[in-house]
């Protein structure tokens, strides 16, 4: 029962008994301190909202709140469930990936809402952040960044080793946010680039720091099993069937978010057949590969972060997704080996192939759609 | 590990390694032509919308997207998760069981868009299919009918014959839509005839064609086993909790789909305590039976798919889950092994319990419901 | 298969088979007959609610059910799957924990639109309940204080036990409700004294009388395994990210929603590093308890119950949530053990130390908050 979290590290135990309380309790009282100078309620949050309301001539509904929970609740989903579950594919983590990943979400979020409140929504003249149900949801999204480098560390890092790559993840993030988003002025409200590129070779970036020679020995380790894959689809089938919440979360009211979730619903449907036929093209006597399933199957949602919110038509969705699940599957055969032996570059849930190209590719294609739209086709805004 | 996906099907593996792909991705690019040809964002998805908005005075909440996007979340949810998951039951078949309604649902949905475009809203002036998220939740009961099917074939069929049967049980399921809601005017909003009826005696069909002689031998194969039997539960719960949702999905906005939410809720409550008392009377010793608890406890909503936008009454839909779940308990202890060994009909999921009584049952509970409102009652139709 | 429901009580077998469907059938015509005497759909679930949306202006969006539906779904999973798996835990019980908490909660909440309807909105001009929306939140929520129950009593009723323990149960709960929100005029929207502390001091009553000396015997049944441990954090989970639905599902409309969401993301945040700290701190060589997770980190939610909708501040939430990680896990860790050495209580799933303590705790805290809100903070109640 208990080896399961003890071989996350390699640790000393009496050091973890020390350090990880140490660094849960300061870190955590850092967060009420500045919680305490620094965030408030914002607008339609706050008990004043009916005065606002009434000035503007507002009714009930037409609070934020109502706009985007739904979506919050399942993009909710996937950073605790989806993205818990999908690390439990390893018989002997199983416990060790759902259960860390608890933690430092927990911690990112805390920190996701200053940092990003700092960068993106400080207000200058009263010095604070103001937070609603949309920085809610910037939060979770800043946690998925630090939670895709965990994929590629899962077995290999301490508890306190994995929150001080949160700490570093979400400040990172917050910071690459702003210069793609509010410098160059790019939009991607799913985060093909600003989440899942940025995310996947961050962790690269680790794991190749944090690279061990007794990598055939570890591997032993690693194996699956009938029931901690079952446990992972569970993972899996949140991150699909909430991947149109979450490309849709933040984009414009109306017809943006309705859009946003037709575009990924298709983009994920046609991933899905390429790569059962890409997996069992590969695989000796036609067999699949169930890692293939749980991880390639959502390639077409992450490479439509960028470009679903936009006039892609429900053909290019298909097209997007088409080819997201051959090299997503394609990566999973021939690249992740290739890195592990000839760069020394071990990638436990080959975040290389679902998030890091895919994201890369995405915000290319998003370029690419926003390049060839025509005043015509986006009249409200010409 | 492998063992589990081949074993789904008798066939030659090389076949498989060469079928698989061949059908996956020839007809995922027939899916992307089609779409090219046919496929366009509706008005309310379209990057219009906002000309449209200013035109008939809305506000952005009146998008259609508002009224339906967490019910289609939860649809979406009882498909992957609830079918899925129920199907994991059997220990030999739990991953084919969940991967292949991957599969299959992914392929379907992208079909079913295009055949209950063609049907139902093909624009004859422009030849045009035009999609909002009514559409999506549409194309996930389309595909609901085939994946109760496969309920009656798991553990006896290739994922390649699982594609053919769902393109055939996509396209009967449009033409038997078309029949049913546009031909005789039907009302039929949660699926008790089109979705359930239809696909409990598709699958059951099917399954009689495919009858093999060596059922005895297959069935010690089928067992489930306690962690098998939670995985299942899942998808049980699942299912049972979103029902509301799957019911009230494409209702009326308003007092529809608020009533039909209260309605299915309250049946199934009902369900749930009729089907311990039946299962607990026919088992040796008092115990329950699993299979009773994972399958019968649905049975009051399969039923109330007609009635439950209708004014049915809180006690009447109580008295419709207390039946259902009776008969359906009935049918697993009685009419399964009776149609296994008079009529050679195998039924895994015993989908003929679940589905296609309850379903057929639900369309006359609709048909007398409708035929006894009288006009005080829907003064709004009045 | 069937041992694990037959271990759930130790009765005699055919007395089981004789009372369960006994006490289901006749309990569930009572509940036929007292709907069809009681219950009706309110005006915004009736087919006549298109006149009153005529009379009074409004629009289809402007209907109970488009504020309260998303919440609604999301509390029915934790009553279902979040209770139902939290209990798998025991591995000689995982399908009696979540098996029976779908029976218990099925009758309980029908007998819950009774028993507050009665107490809270029965119509004395026409002597009957008018149920809606709200209503089947609310006897999710009653339903929650038996299952709470149940949590103490998990391994050692059997089924009949249980529904009498839920029948009482849920009429104590409409009874106390009515006292401390009618007659006392509390505010206590997400239940931490209602439900929480109620149904942690109700289980604890009823585990006292129950006491068996051959508690040590028991506890070597008791114990939990790898996979029945990742089943509970399924349970976790889906309580732990919804938990932010179950605090604001009946609050104000607007602000009132939007704030509550927000003080519990943020308290439950808080709270999980703080139970991992202490956790690790008490095991031996740094290892974390599952019990600890699975449990603890929930606390920070049940003590924001009743202050979640208030203006306790982002930073409030933070230190509610931190201290109660804290007193959660020092409950299990000291308090539980002691209560089955000294006060002969045993507690199976810990409910002292996350729904008794924390929701007591949760009434003082809002009591504060209340009393030390000024005007100026709530200006539109002044």
């Amino acid at each position: 029962m208990g080896n399961c979290w003890q071989s996350l590290g390699p640790q000393n135990n009496t050091y973890i008994r020390l350090s990880l309380p140490a660094v849960c309790f300061v870190w955590q009282i850092a967060m009420i301190i500045l919680f305490g100078v620094f965030i408030r309620y914002d607008k339609e949050s706050d008990a004043h909202w009916a005065e606002h309301k009434k000035a503007e001539n507002l009714t009930d509904i037409d609070n934020e709140f109502y706009f985007r929970y739904p979506s919050f609740q399942d993009v909710h989903v996937m950073i605790f469930v989806g993205f818990g579950f999908l690390m439990t594919f390893l018989k002997r983590y199983s416990y060790g990936g759902v259960g860390f990943n608890f933690l430092i979400a927990s911690f990112g979020l805390q920190w996701a809402l200053l940092m990003q409140g700092w960068f993106h929504s400080l207000d200058l003249t009263t010095g604070k952040i103001y937070i609603g149900i949309e920085s809610l949801i910037n939060a979770d999204f800043c946690c998925a960044g630090s939670l895709i480098a965990f994929g590629a560390l899962l077995g290999k890092v301490s508890p306190v080793q994995l929150m001080v790559v949160t700490l570093f993840g979400v400040t990172l993030f917050a910071v690459e946010e702003y210069i793609i988003l509010d410098l160059l002025h790019c939009r991607d409200a799913g985060g093909s680039m600003v989440i899942h590129c940025f995310g996947g070779y961050y962790g690269l970036a680790i794991s190749w720091v944090l690279y061990r020679p007794n990598l055939h020995q570890s591997k032993r380790l690693q194996g699956s099993n009938y029931h901690s894959d079952l446990f992972a689809v569970i993972g899996t089938l949140f991150l699909w069937m909430f991947w149109p919440s979450f490309n849709s979360a933040i984009t414009d009211h109306g017809d943006g978010q309705h859009r946003a979730v037709i575009n990924t619903y298709i983009a994920l449907a046609s991933s899905v057949l390429t790569v059962y036929a890409t997996s069992s093209m590969f695989q000796k006597r036609g067999k699949l590969d169930m890692v293939h399933i749980q991880n390639s199957s959502l390639a077409g949602a992450v490479a439509m972060g960028t470009a679903a919110e936009f006039m892609i038509t429900p053909y290019g969705s298909l097209i997007v997704g088409f080819f997201m699940g051959i090299i997503s599957t394609f990566g999973y055969v021939f690249v992740t080996p290739f890195l592990e032996r000839s760069l020394k570059l071990q990638d436990t849930c080959g975040i290389h192939n679902l998030h890091a190209v895919p994201g890369m590719l995405g915000g290319f294609i998003g370029a690419i759609v926003a390049a060839t739209a025509t005043e015509e086709v986006y009249s409200k805004e010409g």
